[in-house]
């Protein structure tokens, strides 16, 4: 089992990966303070896991909240439904939220634990590339608003992430995919050799090799985990998290989310930022190429809704939450392997690579 | 003008209290960081204060959400209320809301900037004696859930609290007599030297003496700001400012948030913790006679709604946020100025004095 451990001084927690975690009732019940345990999962991942997960937790009183899939149940509505399930049947302060699920069920779990009497403790359980590299580490919790994508929520770190490899084998090939999007970020803003990795190894991983998957996934947990130990509230270098999910933010509102996976949005605004980072000359083409390229190689969409406008990027791209002082600002790619904060992108740029 | 300093680290700030502080726009400026303002307010203090605030802050972009009165007001409703003007209106991260109003306003605005955008800033400017003494002070925000008083909520320091004790005068009588229920439990709770200055000055009080306001305020101020620096999250000593609040809540939320005010309840609330003590044997029967006195002074109600069974009011305090592991929490004062947690308060103790 690979253990990584992310330093946030009195909210510090350790990322557990391994296949087989599911099974290890030593690791839940060690970041469990209380009696009481309220496990949030979905209609998909409810059939798959749930009663394995309660059969190992029979020590605790344990309930649960079952949402409908899918981006668009992020919602506030749904964030009061576990507020009321936890109120219902007199949850505590001692209870601890178990988050069950992909990126969705993760980021509302969170938010619904900072919020319920102003902040219990939670567990995050990734069942999805996306949220095992991504979402579930870190502390960024949030519900969408009709408006913009995350637009509510909060920092509020997890006690633990326990992340069972096994778990990616009942994926659809489809999230698999989106969530490798999140996966080919890191190299790119980041780290060129775990690029050239990623480049050596696609077939490994498209063909679910568990060690493969558990290095990649530990990769991309480390990754992030420094990152966010170095600016847990996204004041500086954590926002290079954010490449290529300016403009996807931006196709995921505007074709009503999910419709387009977060991830296929996110792979599409990477080419974007790469793109954008083409035209402003900071960087070669053979780069583009390779990004396209690896990106392609997950099945991937390279190219905007042909229904989005430019007016239809801008509208949302103003509302982005990295925009200080009415300035738009961009994650720009500047290499394979390195990126920048730049806030120098004109909209003649945009329509140029739009 | 006192200034009082609550030190919390990073997330320090100031308490200014003075006569006509809404004048000063210096002390507005000092603590907004960007270009753009958001204040919230109510239907009752818009037509008092807004525009003379507004007037002192024309450097800024601004714009305002006016809500209903009322603590039926502090609803998740009106907090997406909130989200979806700052939204509308391409709030970004760096606009700075103003809680202009009372406790439901404190309360609500701070977890809305709690939760834009995951954390934006905020001041307080509090224009009742509840929020002023209590609310806008130590950073605990929240909205009510129909199963419960601030059940959704977060801890977020505003950067500077605000307080012009001219507001005071506009303040309907019964809502000044309410908060002075929170004036008093500072006095019982920790400080009998002070519930004796206010048992000498009650005239004064009820006079609307802006100097004696002054003092009363600065003092309560300063009492919660020991606390708070202490213990943030309520780990310990902070429960302790929720003498009263647990069969108060329990009153607030079965009458319906409104009908009695939260400073009502309280009073009520105080009350029955002091009978309880003396019927622990904690409390002299004279302490409780002096408290009921004083409490009495300011017209506030000494016993519970008629209609309240036993049953109703532990039906509310088995949900109580301070109860852990299933035993229900009291804080009871020992004595005038001194108070306990405490956890051995029996069904049958409740029956004696309800």
């Amino acid at each position: 089992m690979a253990t990584i451990h992310l330093d946030l001084g009195a909210r510090s927690y350790p990322i557990y990966i391994d296949s087989g975690l599911f099974e290890r009732t030593d690791l839940f019940a060690k970041h469990i303070r209380g009696q009481r345990v309220c496990i949030v999962t979905n209609t998909v991942v409810a059939p798959l896991y749930l009663d394995k997960i309660k059969k190992k937790l029979t020590q605790f009183s344990l309930d649960e909240v079952i949402l409908p899939d899918g981006e668009a149940e992020k919602s506030l509505a749904n964030f009061e439904r576990i507020m009321s399930h936890l109120l219902s049947n007199e949850h505590g302060r001692d209870t601890t939220l178990i988050a069950l699920g992909g990126g969705v069920i993760g980021d509302i779990t969170g938010f619904a634990a900072a919020c319920y009497q102003r902040g219990i403790d939670f567990i995050q359980v990734p069942t999805t590339v996306l949220s095992q590299v991504d979402s579930s580490v870190g502390g960024k919790t949030a519900v969408n608003h009709p408006l913009g994508k995350n637009m509510i929520g909060a920092f509020y770190q997890p006690k633990a992430v326990i992340i069972d490899i096994n778990s990616l084998s009942t994926l659809p090939v489809r999230e698999f995919n989106a969530g490798m999007a999140e996966v080919i970020k890191y190299g790119i803003l980041g780290d060129k050799s775990f690029f050239t990795w990623l480049e050596n190894n696609i077939a490994a991983i498209k063909s679910n090799d568990k060690q493969t998957l558990s290095l990649m996934i530990e990769k991309c947990c480390q990754c992030k985990a420094d990152i966010v130990a170095s600016d847990e509230t996204e004041a500086g270098v954590r926002a290079l998290l954010n490449l290529g999910h300016t403009f996807g933010h931006a196709i995921e509102a505007e074709q009503g989310y999910g419709n387009w996976l977060h991830g296929e949005a996110v792979a599409t605004g990477m080419v974007l930022a790469a793109k954008l980072a083409v035209a402003m000359n900071l960087l070669e083409v053979s780069e583009l190429c390779r990004i396209e390229s690896l990106i392609n190689a997950f099945d991937l969409p390279l190219i905007a809704p042909d229904s989005m406008s430019l007016d239809d990027f801008v509208r949302h791209i103003r509302r982005d939450k990295k925009n200080i002082g009415g300035k738009l600002r961009f994650i720009i790619p500047t290499g394979i392997g390195q990126s920048e904060i730049r806030d120098d992108v004109t909209i003649e740029m945009l329509q140029q690579i739009l």
